[in-house]
């Protein structure tokens, strides 16, 4: 099965103590890039940086190419707003990187976004595709578009303590910017995401409405960034009412809890969530993710829902994706 | 071994009678779109054109992706000057696409052409790759560059009957526009492309050179075009002794004789020619093969040259491929 990889940045990855991808600028512009390298070559060719946590959890892109180099599957990357040049082939959707969601109009160009990923999606010919994303910052956007469509939906992190508290605070202040109060863009999606989203989620929608339209099945591939996806999806027009899988990992599912089942009912997914049994593990890299720490992105949990059965191939592949990435295998002492 | 396949345009090939693939100013600006869609998806998807000469013979894309789906490789498109959209997932060289070579400066960019896929050469982290090119009026921007660089080489065509007393004018027109004797652009090679040759050209010898510089093998996938490159690379300042491989398939071979083995020789090319056996089979495509028609393109002999002993299952798939595509089976009546 295909996976369909929406990567680009948002410059809301640069607001203080929100994103361990976006921590720095570098960061929030070369993690994109480095993840579709990573996921194209099985490492970083044209970036410069490896993204790797201080305390040594690999970017979930590592696990995503681990079970492509177990199971074997395509991948097309769409490139919705790069900041740094890429070696990874993408398809180029004409997306600026999106602005911080405190400032008025951070995504000017997600209609466009949306449609030519649409055009995109319409255009794959496979029967069925995983669509994943790679932003950092994603979860923040991510939470504005949930709050401004009046989906009572929480919002995950890819630290092991999630900072939501900080992320409603920027949301409070970027619907303010944007005079927007909760439920305000309930069936205008798109506006949404133009006012308090990312371009990556107009990317995700844009793809998944027009895969949808013209046949192909759905599996969103990741956690609650692409449960806002899936809500601009049911708050559009055209395929509102198509059925719509979401696969994540044990990670996400164990952090959301029942909310996750209700987020899913809610947005009528047929929720997938799959184990990798990392616990079987002593690879800092597993354990890291053990932690809490990483959980999803980057399709993971789509990708490890393509493997049938159990997971010691793949946690042995990690580990060899993970030396290439010059990450070393011993346990981690932990933050 | 990764296929990097080089794709873009050139307007000579709207000059009369100087192209299949470019016989109008739509299959000329949609067969590389095609060409990348045919390798990535295994069918057109955003492109609307199945490039397929009115005798049933399909571009040679359908033969690389037969033996793609038979042995397996990844693949990356550098889109070297695009006419049109793709949906296939592309590395962006900022190329535009090339100009009448009858008119002066039909490359302008060239050097930055070179360049940016010199970087994506370098980048590639692959131990072995095969470099091919898709670009209709190709052999006539090879000659071009050939005779500026003074190499006495011959180029084939994808028409069964070579019009090369009219691709012979059409360059003798266009060194005359830019000025240039025969050998003038010698150890200039940038210089030959920008006048008298094409995006892709600058592309395939930029990440040739890109590749070998930092330690990756290059087999060239490809006939006459492929000799073209090969001799910018030979030009060049950089990796001009390098060892370097060329693949073609046997039609070219038979097309070219012992100027095949004096241009390798030459070129100091060490030179793989595959027979896949397509005269085992009465499916219109092989058929229209071993007429004389397409004979290269699309990486079609470096993917054959990845295929171990006998080429039966690569048939069996090609006629697969052609069924998707649409292409009848059945023996074709010739032109």
């Amino acid at each position: 099965m295909r996976l369909v990889l929406a990567a680009g940045t948002t410059e809301t990855a640069l607001i203080e103590r929100i994103s361990a991808a976006g921590a720095t600028p570098a960061l929030m512009s070369q993690t994109p890039p480095a993840d579709a390298e990573i996921l194209v070559y099985g490492e970083p060719a044209q970036s410069p940086v490896t993204p790797v946590s201080p305390t040594g959890c690999p970017t979930p892109a590592a696990v995503t190419r681990a079970v492509r180099e177990t199971v074997g599957f395509p991948v097309t990357v769409l490139e919705a707003g790069f900041a740094e040049p890429t070696a990874a082939p993408t398809v180029d959707l004409g997306a600026a990187p999106g602005g911080d969601i405190r400032v008025a109009d951070p995504v000017p160009d997600a209609s466009e976004v949306f449609e030519a990923a649409r055009t995109v999606g319409r255009a794959i010919p496979d029967e069925h595709i995983l669509v994943g994303e790679t932003i950092p910052g994603g979860t923040t956007t991510a939470l504005g578009v949930l709050r401004a469509l009046g989906e009572p939906i929480a919002v995950s992190s890819s630290l092991p303590e999630n900072p939501i508290k900080r992320k409603r605070a920027v949301v409070e202040e970027a619907l303010e910017t944007s005079k927007l109060g909760v439920g305000d863009c309930a069936g205008a999606p798109l506006e949404a995401v133009r006012r308090v989203g990312d371009p990556v989620l107009a990317a995700v929608a844009g793809v998944t409405a027009g895969a949808l339209e013209s046949g192909t099945r759905v599996r969103l591939a990741g956690g609650t960034q692409l449960l806002a996806a899936a809500a601009v999806v049911r708050h559009g027009e055209v395929v509102a009412d198509s059925p719509l899988e979401l696969a994540t990992t044990s990670f996400v599912a164990a952090d959301q809890g029942d909310a996750l089942l209700e987020a899913a009912d809610r947005l009528d997914l047929e929720l997938l969530v799959t184990d990798p049994g990392f616990d079987r593990s002593d690879h800092v890299s597993m354990a890291r993710y053990c932690a809490g720490e990483g959980k999803e992105g980057v399709g993971m949990g789509g990708a490890l829902s393509l493997v049938d059965g159990e997971f010691g191939a793949v946690r042995d592949r990690l580990e060899v994706v993970c030396n290439r990435l010059g990450i070393d295998g011993g346990v981690g002492d932990g933050p």
